[in-house]
């Protein structure tokens, strides 16, 4: 198991692949942000800029770090962020899946918070 | 009106202003995260998390910095944060509300892009 002390880095290498995978850069003026807020550790992948007449604005990916656990709030992707996670040497009892709620957590084999 | 370089710490000021002032701070079981990306310039306002059975996400506010401007991303306050903004001295030639398309922005006294 990796150490608590890069756990950001491995969010964000996460991310940045994902981001650079899809190649989700810049689609017609819709433009996807990596956000990496690496002091109060919040970390996000949004969407947003204008298609046309069409403004899309869609935060796609959002996973915080709060007491020693990573915490997955938003996930609008196929992508298991959790698994990617444990691939990378996460311990699971560190991680906490935060958009399911706290009642179906205890069946989820990650930690409930 | 302020420099350039003062952008990044107005922006979080006003930010943590509103965050403070509407007193966003938990609201059962609701959070509000100040979410403030300083090398890449984004800065965000969100609230998320768990209301009995159900789950809250949304961006209240998405402030950028690109190319030495500012951009207004969404707002989902009744607050004028352009507005707010020129108050604390900010340029308006400096002020993009990209949350207007470009062609209504033409008519708004802010930049165009």
């Amino acid at each position: 198991m990796v150490n608590l002390n890069l756990y950001p880095q491995i969010i964000q290498d996460l991310l940045t692949e994902i981001h650079t995978r899809d190649a989700c850069g810049n689609k017609n003026g819709v433009e996807s942000q990596l956000i990496f807020d690496t002091q109060n550790h919040h970390y996000l992948l949004v969407d947003l800029g204008w298609e046309g007449k069409h403004f899309t604005y869609g935060t796609i990916i959002h996973i915080d770090i709060k007491d020693n656990k990573i915490w997955i709030q938003r996930n609008n992707t196929e992508i298991n962020l959790a698994e990617s996670l444990v691939e990378r040497g996460i311990d699971k009892n560190n991680i906490v899946i935060g958009l399911h709620s706290p009642f179906m957590r205890q069946f989820s084999g990650y930690a409930i918070n």
